[in-house]
Parts: structure tokens; sequence; C-alpha cells
């Protein structure tokens, strides 16, 4: 049996377009915007809001700012949106092999034992850089670095908070791949060959 | 122009088996035991000095417990056989492509400006478990999930000593394959792969 390949990424390392080209490459479907747009449709919530909440802790901290008895008690919009977002991922899975990007996905089949293929994509900050200015252009009022960087952030917290787990850390993942150093195709090819190997 | 190959490695990962088998496949050499052996030509220790302290600390938190000031003129017999170890993986690896298991060899070539394929393997605990039963039997006075802890906080330790980085960190590593998931030879078949992709 094929796994789902859930692909987890830094921001600017190629992740997105690399699960887009495994997915075309394995005749497999690919769900990134889609769950957006599943999620927007199922939860009422805003997509614009859904793609800002969906993955990313709105401040770094904001979470221990709220105390464990309100914790209780309290659920957000983001709690809201990770809620429906795990069911879509459940229901993709559930229909076979396919792709997804981001969304905590690894943690959320690991949990209900899918058998899943984990990948991490990381890329040192130079190509990670040219990425970014290639797709959005020169971020002027903060600097394409310190926007990486407060992404990395709020990617990680959130991650943390969803799944107590850190993000990036080796354990997650089946392969972790550098981008920068092995290219796109390269990672491509790499994640198909582990997908083969794995069935 | 084809990479060195280093491998970083759990205790019980089973990265010194793939190393060597991923050296047999290519037709290069491999480089563990070994530079035990230059080192202890080249330096006067003992084997099982080097083997011992050669890759991990003493004690996990011994160095620091040696002040700022006295560490500037202290040369420990660990930090000779560190120097020893760097002169010697220099030197393998100036001969042309090879496979170099541990000792911060991914550090100490990626300093010098060598092309390198740093690999990281790791494992869950049943399967680095199973793998040390195999190897070297019961370990009763601690049991054997102890014994894999303190090895991997002394290698950890380690390598933050010599290198002022994580151990681990996928910052540091092309490619982190989990043995436990995709097996021995799938992590051969995946590093002999992406060593044909680096050339």
């Amino acid at each position: 049996m094929y796994p789902v390949i859930t692909i987890s990424r830094e921001f600017g390392s190629g992740g997105h377009s690399i699960g887009e080209k495994v997915a075309a490459k394995l005749q497999i479907p690919f769900y990134d915007g889609e769950i957006v747009t599943r999620v927007a449709t199922e939860s009422g919530y805003a997509k614009e809001l859904i793609e800002d909440q969906g993955e990313y802790s709105s401040s770094a901290n904001k979470w221990f700012d709220i105390s464990a008895a309100s914790a209780m008690y309290f659920q957000s919009p983001q709690d809201e949106i990770f809620i429906a977002q795990k069911k879509v991922i459940l229901e993709y899975a559930a229909q076979g092999p396919c792709v997804i990007v981001g969304r905590c996905a690894d943690y959320i089949l690991r949990k209900a034992d899918v058998k899943c293929l984990n990948v991490f994509i990381h890329s040192d900050m130079k190509h990670r850089r040219e990425r970014v200015l290639a797709r959005y252009g020169e971020i002027k009022d903060v600097g394409i670095e310190k926007r990486l960087a407060k992404k990395d952030k709020q990617r990680h917290t959130y991650y943390k908070y969803y799944t107590d787990q850190t993000w990036g850390n080796f354990r997650n993942y089946d392969m972790s791949l550098d981008s920068g150093t092995l290219g796109e195709d390269g990672c491509v090819h790499l994640i198909c060959t582990t997908y083969e190997m794995m069935k």
C-alpha cells in the first residue's frame, strides 16, 4: 500500500513547489490551497483568515499568555480552523495516496495511524532569499531575512501548540532534505524514489 | 566532482553499517575504525581511549565545569584526540570521494570547504533497541534505553563543544533519514542515488 506523503517546509524552501511536482509525477492528488477552500466552506471563516491562522501562530508567544484554566474553556478561531483542517486532512488521506502540504498533517495522520511518508524540506538563507525574491519581490518594510525568521517562528509556535512536538525535529520525519544543496528536482526525485520503496 | 559522504548517526541506528554498504556499492573507501587506528599511531594514545573520547564527552556536563580562563590554557587528551582526528579526516578527504562516519566530519570538512554530502541517520527507540540487542546482547546493569539515551547525550555534548552546533539539527545535513521506517537498504539506496545526483 502506498503512503500518504506529507510535506512540512520552511518558508521559501520550495516545499510547495516540490510537493506539486511529486504529485504530478506520481499522478496522485495534491492538497495545499484546496484545503483552505474546503475549510472556508465548512467553517464559514474567510479564506484569508484561514491562510493566515491555519499554519501560523498570530504572535509567537500569544498562546503562553492564556492561562491554563481559561484555555480549557476558550476555543479561538484558530482552534476552530485547526479542527476543521484536521477533519479535511483525514478525509483526503482516507481516499488514498496523495500529497498534503503543511498544517501539521504529519502529526494528525500519525495519531490516526495512517501510513505516511513524512518529509521536511529546509534550505539555507541564501537559497530561501532568492526564492522569495523571485516569487514575491523585495519586502521593503522589514527585509526578507526578518520576514523569513518571523514566518519560521510562527510555524514553530503553531506546531508546538497543536502537537507538543518541535517543528523541524528529525524525529517527526522519515526524511529531511535540503532543497538548497539537493535542488528542487533532486528532492522530487528522492521523494518519488522513497514512495516507490515504501509501497 | 563526487562529494565526500559524511554519516552522523544515533547510536543503534545502523549508521555504521549503512555507511559500510554505501562505500562498498560505490567502490570508495570507508573510514570509521581505521580513523582510530591512524590516530592511535600518530597521537600515541591507546585505541580504547580514542574510541571512548573521540566521539563522546566523558560526562555530559564535564566541559561546563572548566572555567573559560583555564580552558584557554588547558588542552585535554580529548582535545588532542580531536585535533589528531581532524588532521586524519582532512587527509582522507583530500584523497577523493569516501565515506567517513561520525567524529564531527561534517563540520570539519564544511569549515575546510570540501564538497560533501552530509547525512544524518536516526531511528525510533524500538528499532534501535532491536539493533543494539542483536549486536551487543542485553545490557543488564542499566538497560538498553538508558544506555542509548546516555550515548546520545554524550555525542550531543561532544558535537556542541567542538562545533558550537546542535547535533541532529537539520541545518547541518543535506539529508536526514529514518533507518527504522526506510530500512537500512532503503537508506543505502537513497544515499547512493543522491551521491550520483551531486557529481
